[in-house]
């Protein structure tokens, strides 16, 4: 943690040439930090992004938009989907049965960790890890086509161009077996509905949805903005459910990082492991970042470092009241 | 979840009447709850509790209180010195050297639970548990007295009638083995600073200070107000290391219910199996509650309902921005 | 553990009346204890077995036989099929290639634990677990066809009526999602050869061979006569992997009862949640019992209480040296 | 496994002299093997020991000895005291009182593992290990002083000059504190007896028994001549419980490598991270090594290159019938 001076939490708003100037360091200590991370290889696919690519987008509620480095190219969503499947499932099934099929825990485990299945409680620990997004997957299937869900996540993050990456989604179920390990032990506890195969593959395509740094800023903005896109005034989200998503995030959205991500950035995060983050800060403000070298917890090293320092130069803490 | 209505986050502030109310009403709400928990008896002092007991209080920047109920009987602090404690260890240790003696990691596991010291990391998982709080008495055993650090609670709790409750000293002196294990098993480690049955002692003691509902909102109050008494305008905790605090507070201050309690109240706070929760609330404002009869996590059940009441009635939730 | 009197190790071989005896008296006691134990429902098709039958059958190495109760029942194998697959592997890959594909220790966890594939290493505990077995079965699936293994069944059975219960399987194949979990969870790891599905499928065949207690008595014999059919002279097993497999049995054969059973009967033996147990005595003599109330760890309590009794009547603890 | 033929089991039994070549290929095997392990190094004093040093010594029923290398060096006694406090207990408190105290189950853990504790039972798993020693040893505290069983040893292992190595016990009481850590956390459980440090002095003491490997021969005579010293015909252990003894040492009794032990050796062993191992081989034979290089599991690498030998010349697998 730099000890550098922030601003209080009483201060003024920062002017537009502040943000722009935020963001133009938070570029270049990003990139720098590029190198002291490793392009996720657990899935072929993913093993070949170039792992010095970098890139920041902001867009806020007045429509005004950043973009630094490659914010642009199209990368997978992987995890930052969990976010998506969960507010579909808080759409469509509404809290209380969201809820009755995942806890709301962080685990305090690894993204994929099965430990915990088996130890504690049937129900897996949080929708943000792999076992609850395949849980609420499982619950959706019936109901929404593969389709269906590439059109929600279209509309929250802006993109119509958002379409399944061929390549990442065969390496994903070539690979997936871990995954397919989790959907099992759900079904023989009795937990996950339907079919485990037809879950794990519904739940590989939505894993493999191509984003760009700018279509994880416009999510960011929509559930910073309580759900609603700005642009266009819709309200693609329940407020309430929104504040769920911010809270769950804040706790269980960087994997084992989540704890100190919260006290050294401290706004609700989403990271996946081809390098996306995407944050919902206040103002309100979304920021995509992409960057595939990962650190050793599954998150881009380049995404935090970049996150830091921006809750630092403008005070986007959610704790500095 | 109750799916009332919310004021919604452009709200106007609420008037001093309906914060009244809204308190009102969540000390009925609390006190009717208290009949669905059962007093600790792991500590044999703490079983002699009134099961019933229940009071709320509140303190805010301007110095105005309310306070319904048993706001002025005395309980053990328990977990919720814990919270001093990181506070003192942040203070003269300094965030890089507190934290390179513990993590900031939501575990996932019960309060005073063995498993994860022995699995996966060396260092307790967070402050905010019995191996994190017991590790950071370790560190601070040699410069600090009991006296001294009793002192510093008084100052953040304004009150100075705070003591030593012998008989509950005496309580979790016999009966604290679990605690005598988890200082054995971390001084094994190498991670334990300087003597076991000093650090567990001075760790008992602490645990035993007597507040009340009223001390636990004048306390809430100062983290609430950026580490600033309002009334003095005395500086008692850095702003940066308060934030570090709210945020740990949410991600992990009510042991295994702290991600639920993060989505469903949205404030963050720090539980104590003596009944006590403190919350620092936007606004500033400080809110301590009592109510001994406990859930199966071992929070306050009147003190959580009540919570997310107000949190509802006065948008106290931090994700709504 | 009844005090009563035992044979001294000195004792001379008891005789023909003796033995027959012992069997009579093991028989009533397993038939008493018939009422303390539950039948296995995790499988629909287990469940509909006769909770009160039992039978013992013995088979010695010149050929005499003793059988009381119902030892011409058929049930399925269940978990005595994985000596079966031991020592297939044994004799095809050797003893250094089939243990570089399972460890050989105990594991202290259920039979159908996952929690140590997770934590402590790569490869299966040992090969009489659910893991070790679905593990060895990977390697043998593309060398060998059910039939195949089937036939050695029947050859080291002595058995030709061993065949596939089809009602068994298909319940098995519906019902297998946690083996199903452990196959696809040793893939993800790089340890399971060829296909997950496939693997299971043969295993859950050979779990659902139907064979009788007099089935098991001749696997026990062969077992116990180093690897020879006494009654033919055959070569079936290589004497050294006999000792391997007697060795395996008698610290993992009985899941979490198995050092208990050491201690109290001290005879190689292998349980199945069909309600099989086959055991490898001294003699050379072999034993299969049938009892389909199962305790606490899936193990026959009258095959359990019958093999005590033989035990101290008839001097079979390998520990009486 | 080096796939050398071996004795058939029906083998004449081999006369003095190739007995004594046998011990004698041993003791070079062994030997060339101490530079494969490390001394342990978690008690400061046992560090001290010559990673070079080896010895084998036997003793049979007719009072024969063979003694090679080292086998006066008195070297502490450590987990091998398991054993005398297990025989100790069954003595003194009976079967079932013993067993009511710790279970007789393998852990799959390492010696010194907490986890289990905590997970599945409060018993300690048996009573070779670190946690199911010290509980008996805490039911033995009040009725037994460290000289009355330091007396008891000295009879078991016929060897008079077993004293109290002071180093070694002032530096286990100075490096316990993860045996602090497991009696206080039994404490905790409301399973140990008595009082902790108390408790843990005294095993700290057994621990610090100073013998050598005659010694441990001796003390295997006993255990394979069912608990009669052959020289002086006094009986030291009742037969049951010696018994009870050699199938736990035969589940349990090398830690981690107890089930790779009985498949490579199969003889009831116990080691201790002092270097010793003893053995207690069919015939009636005990065999006793000093080894302080360690392996990862912490046994003695020459005392288990060593016994596989010998297992294999001498027929001494006790699963060959």
């Amino acid at each position: 943690m730099t000890e550098t001076t922030i601003l209080s939490s009483a201060a003024r708003t920062p002017s537009r040439e502040e943000i722009e100037q935020a963001f133009r360091e938070a570029y270049e200590i990003g990139r720098a930090a590029t190198i002291t991370g490793k392009v996720a290889d657990y899935i072929p696919e993913l093993a070949k992004a170039n792992p010095r690519a970098f890139g920041i987008a902001m867009l806020d509620g007045e429509g005004n938009r950043l973009a630094f480095g490659d914010t642009d190219t199209r990368f997978s969503i992987q995890s930052v989907c969990k976010v998506i499947i969960l507010a579909v499932s808080l759409k469509t099934k509404g809290f209380r049965e969201t809820f009755s099929h995942v806890m709301m825990e962080p685990s305090g485990d690894a993204f994929n960790s099965i430990l915990k299945l088996d130890t504690r409680s049937n129900l897996p620990f949080n929708p943000l890890i792999n076992a609850g997004a395949i849980q609420l997957v499982s619950t959706l299937a019936d109901e929404f086509s593969f389709e269906d869900l590439m059109g929600f996540a279209r509309e929250l993050c802006m993109d119509e161009g958002i379409c399944l990456d061929q390549a990442v989604y065969h390496s994903e179920f070539e690979s997936g077996n871990r995954n397919r390990a989790i959907a099992y032990l759900l079904k023989s506890k009795g937990v996950l509905q339907g079919d485990p195969e037809k879950t794990v593959d519904l739940y590989f395509k939505l894993c493999s949805l191509s984003v760009t740094a700018r279509s994880l800023a416009s999510l960011g903005l929509v559930i910073s903005n309580d759900g609603v896109n700005p642009l266009t005034g819709e309200h693609l989200i329940d407020p309430e459910h929104v504040r769920t998503i911010k809270s769950l995030m804040f706790t269980c959205g960087l994997y084992d990082f989540s704890g100190r991500f919260g006290v050294m950035v401290g706004v609700p995060g989403k990271s996946g492991v081809g390098g996306g983050l995407m944050c919902a800060a206040r103002g309100p403000m979304g920021i995509g970042l992409y960057g595939p070298a990962l650190d050793e917890f599954g998150n881009s090293v380049a995404g935090v470092k970049a996150m830091e320092h921006l809750s630092r130069r403008l005070n986007l803490h959610v704790f500095d009241y």
